[in-house]
């Protein structure tokens, strides 16, 4: 757009701070109109934070956006993405264009309602789902300190910057967030609340009466205030924040929606369009002459200079980097996806296990496989949401990683599973960290849609859950999973594993730690099982892992097969037992091991139809066998096989009494099926 | 056991404290070396304190376990369940009984591995996931307020009592919890917080920093301090609390396992018998000469004294109450389930919608509904976790319930999904109030362990989650729920609602509100849906529910029947679609509507046969058409049925293109259907 005549010719150094952050503004509330959905409220609320923190504070370079030395900005309150995607744009992202934002939350378009990693670069995390964009920069935090320790101030030497809402403070998984981060003195995190005093209900006032900044203190925060419209008071506040020795919070006191005469200030202006006419009311107060999308060339070159402010920092830091090629081989080495030393690190193991067959938990063959990938692949950080003895995930080579010690590979995560798993995907969307901790599997339900953010956001996360079932006994119903590895199976983009011995554990974690695109969940036994694999496996390699079918035949029938027993985990042994015994009664029986149903899934027909034959129940009746509830089995059984399960909550007692009380022996099952096939 | 010769005659009075609270020691040492299996830590080193509250502070009549004004004990660190059950054995409760006890943990025994509320009474509800007693008690404690404010200090002026460990303050939840409790002034909450500074771990300094007095301060809580080992400084501390006008904290400092010399105070004692060595040793330093599992005499009827004093209280509460028929009358009624109120309060609705058919979203019928239930059953309490507006869940009859009105009926969580779900679990078992709450489908996933427990101990909460697929629309995949609803039906003992229209919701609120030892969840659609039901319907009533038998045929085949079409929610109209498509085409199609699994489970062999009959799919095929995934269908559709549903995450864009992208069209179903009965 051209000045107008006689008027100075406007340049970068002209544009005011009011122009460019109000450039924000009316991206936002022209997107959000012309899709006629989204929540103008928050960018409009932030512009001017948002302003300060690109144009003096944030460590970044548009034209390369994996420069792993970045800092990295997390929108916690995703559901004001357009400040996220104005941001991007104006600073000179390759995307989004303009057209792209004209497209806000359209199919095709990458912004989406809520940022989206795997749609943007720029978008450091997919955000949204309230107070997990603050816990996963908690572990991009980690991630940074401890590739610090473990390559100096030269090469990484960044910051974690969070803007985050009400929403953010009030959840609950923000207590075990920022409790961690206090303990790690996480200085180099730095919280930007969007302190407004309005929720979608209405005003704070209405469901909260806490001091955020008390509490944040007692957890070992610094914490300051500014007002969130003026620029001064905020470039001191986010001095003060960045040179704090410990993490910081700054209130942002702002005006929700600032710049919309009526409904600023409102919960109104929170997720609705703000309508023509006061948009058009907007642009009057604002200052803002220009149409929809348009951004006049001033404006715009003040905003390509904020985004070319990184770009010297960066060639020095490549400069730097490519100055010496051993340091250089061992930075990209040790922030790699470790996916292919997985198979190879527990070949040994396995020709172990292969010639002396071990009768062990399948937590404690976990242990075992992860003392040898812990050795052969430094990028592994383990840890436990306070259950490391139960979980078995602290190995040898894992030392606590500790304010102290950063460059320690060990995280006791306290009781906080919600948080841990955060961090977890906060430490993998970072880059240069391959993370795994453990809770019991009931818990899973604690940290539930941060798995579904790991398989969302495609991070490699493991979750090491143990006491997978009915089989952890006395501790009763509230701790013995029952739902829970089928809940698991049903989220897209995850890996559900279930072994049923040692091998199959070391098979499955090398396939967890090989899918750097897939996160995974290990469902494993407390007690104890005995091997069901060694033959053939004593030349175990990558290539011959038979877990990376998802499911395989461990044992073919001997008569006539009738029947195909399915099971996973703690039943395979089951299941080849009653197999025995049908076998005796003259009745052939494959052994079908399922760890993991997605695995199976992406076979080909030849092989499926291989190990499951589609033909009737009358000529080979299916069985399934799992501690666990029965409803998806019927995917592989078919509605008139037999499904062997636990459809009901568990009980209290020691774990063969529940076994026989529920019903998974060898007596109780066999007649069942004998009662099928006659 | 009685006096050695020559000593005194012992009685009740002479009972020492510490003899008393030995007692719990002992049992607790005793049943979990029995067991081999359990938690002494936690009882041993709060048996002091709970000396203390049962002697003195505790309103309690185990002679009347269900009556109404007693005060609520909640054992949020529910591992510790010893300690509960000696407590309950002690005072004179009918179960458990000493053998009960020599069978902790056992199978049959009602001393399971955690508390559970559906085995003992005493036990106000079941724990043993961390964090989430407390949050009932906060539940409780509203409950407590809202009769009072109904029916007087005369018959309703009881507190809540809360045992925590450490693991109860650090889950996320406790901050939502204790947020809603400091907001609402529940003065009558005091929670006990064993503060042992050791987790399963070792020391809390593993993991947290946090100043936790500083937290609850900040959150409006009292705090006070007491050593917990010294009866004049716990009393001291239990009536500061209770006599505090704001919910109280007390930090009791512990010793975990006091008594054990070598263990106490690490972590070995917390989950862990103590073997036989460390009890002899035990003994010999409590002074505990017993038996296992005797208590003597003296000390027996010193707690049988303890468990006596409420006694006089409970019948002059019961004088009161019968003092006038009519007051008694209406706190009776006030008090009821109002399972039988439910159907008829919805007849008139429906009758009206059978004459007037609406296109409305299920959200909006749902609103709908609750206004002739919230009018009709006093007992209802609503609330939403910061979605009023959304969820439609606030009703005329609902004013707020504050902390300057608990009279109120309508509850603002704030963004606390979690804190939101356990606070309707401890309002349902404090009994007299009828819950329901609102928030996103997708968010079920933050409350998730909540809903499990609503299920587990059989308590009437009703969960109103809208935004149940892809239809939300832009915001997107992290708001799209896929995996939620089936993953819900996992849960036993929980109905799951998914109805098609404006009188299907009716129906399933009905029966939602008529079922209180099942918890329900509503899954509600954010679009608009055609009205599919109408006729025959203009004379409902409560027997003529169709959604009751869980699923029924909407629409007969014209032609012969060559497909079932099963489909739920929004899905419905599509399905009638197609079949009146397929029928064009001289395919026969019935249509059944399937609101809830679990009720259809229920219904004998001949009604489901004469739905879906146990025919090969060449005769006739089975297709469901459901938004979310498809693993689980395949109980209806057997295997070689057809399954059209979403294994995938969802996309940003208005719900239309969305449903056209991932094939939720007539255009795009006809054919698989044509060409799989080819």
């Amino acid at each position: 757009m051209g000045a107008p005549a006689g008027a100075p010719q406007m340049n970068s150094t002209t544009a005011a701070f009011s122009d460019l952050a109000n450039a924000i503004r009316a991206l936002s509330m022209d997107a959000v109109q012309s899709a006629n959905s989204g929540h103008p409220g928050m960018p409009m609320g932030m512009a001017d934070v948002a302003t300060v923190l690109y144009s003096e504070f944030l460590k970044f370079d548009p034209s390369a956006p994996d420069w792993a030395d970045r800092d990295r900005f997390v929108l916690s309150a995703g559901h004001g993405s357009m400040l996220a995607y104005a941001l991007l744009h104006l600073t000179g992202y390759a995307e989004p264009t303009i057209e792209d934002i004209r497209n806000f939350r359209q199919l095709g378009s990458p912004c989406a309602g809520h940022p989206e990693n795997f749609l943007l670069d720029g978008v450091e995390c997919t955000t949204g789902p309230l107070g997990q964009g603050l816990a996963m920069a908690v572990g991009m935090a980690i991630a940074e300190r401890h590739l610090n320790a473990k390559f100096g101030d030269d090469l990484v030497d960044h910051r974690t910057w969070v803007v985050a809402g009400d929403g953010c403070l009030m959840e609950g998984i923000n207590h075990e967030a920022i409790g961690l981060a206090g303990h790690l003195k996480l200085s180099r995190l730095n919280v930007l609340w969007d302190d407004n005093t309005i929720t979608i209900d209405g005003t704070t006032a209405l469901s909260t009466s806490e001091d955020i900044a008390a509490r944040y203190e007692a957890t070992g925060w610094h914490v300051t205030r500014c007002d969130g419209h003026d620029p001064e008071d905020i470039r001191r506040a986010l001095a003060e924040a960045r040179d704090s020795d410990r993490p910081s919070l700054v209130a942002c006191r702002t005006i929700i929606g600032k710049g919309a005469p009526n409904k600023q200030g409102t919960s109104g202006v929170h997720g609705s369009p703000l309508g023509p006419d006061e948009i058009a009311l907007a642009r009057e107060q604002l200052g803002w002459e220009y149409p929809p999308f348009e951004i006049p060339q001033h404006i715009a070159a003040g905003w390509r200079m904020m985004g070319e402010r990184g770009k010297e920092t960066r060639l020095a830091w490549e400069k730097r980097l490519n100055a010496d090629s051993d340091a250089r081989a061992a930075f990209e080495n040790g922030t790699s996806s470790g996916s292919d030393l997985a198979g190879p690190a527990v070949e040994h193991l396995i020709a172990e296990l292969a010639r002396e067959p071990q009768k062990v938990a399948t937590r404690k063959a976990s242990e075992m496989a992860l003392g040898v990938l812990t050795e052969a692949i430094p990028n592994m950080i383990g840890g436990s949401a306070d259950l490391t003895g139960s979980n078995n995930t602290k190995t040898k080579a894992t030392d606590p990683l500790t304010a102290d010690n950063y460059g320690g590979r060990y995280i006791y995560y306290g009781i906080r599973e919600f948080g841990m798993a955060a961090a977890m995907n906060g430490m993998a969307l970072h880059g240069g960290i391959i993370p795994y901790g453990g809770t019991f599997l009931i818990f899973s339900d604690y940290c539930r849609n941060a798995v579904r953010l790991s398989a969302l956001q495609q991070a490699q996360v493991t979750y090491v859950f143990t006491h997978d079932s009915i089989g952890l006994g006395e501790d009763g119903p509230t701790h013995q999973p029952v739902e829970q590895v089928m809940s698991l199976r049903l989220i897209p983009n995850l890996n559900v594993y279930r072994p049923c011995d040692a091998i199959e554990t070391a098979e499955c974690w090398a396939l967890a730690i090989a899918s750097p695109k897939t996160p995974a969940a290990l469902c494993l036994t407390r007690q104890n099982l005995p091997q069901m694999r060694g033959e053939g496996d004593a030349d175990w390699s990558a290539s011959s892992n038979r877990s990376a079918k998802g499911a395989y035949r461990l044992k073919a029938a001997e008569n006539t097969r009738k029947v195909i027993l399915l099971a996973t985990g703690s039943e395979v042994h089951l299941a080849s037992e009653v197999a025995a015994k049908l076998e005796a009664e003259g009745i052939g029986a494959d052994v079908i091991s399922m760890p993991c149903w997605e695995l199976f899934e992406e076979q080909d027909d030849a092989y499926k139809a291989d190990l499951l034959p589609n033909v009737s129940p009358d000529e080979i009746l299916r069985v399934s066998i799992e501690a666990g509830v029965t409803l998806g089995w019927e995917r592989y059984t078919m509605a008139n096989g037999l499904n062997i399960g636990l459809d009901r909550f568990g009980a209290s007692g020691p774990a063969e009494d529940l076994f026989e009380k529920f019903g998974f022996t060898v007596d109780a099952i066999v007649p069942q099926i004998m009662n099928k096939i006659k």
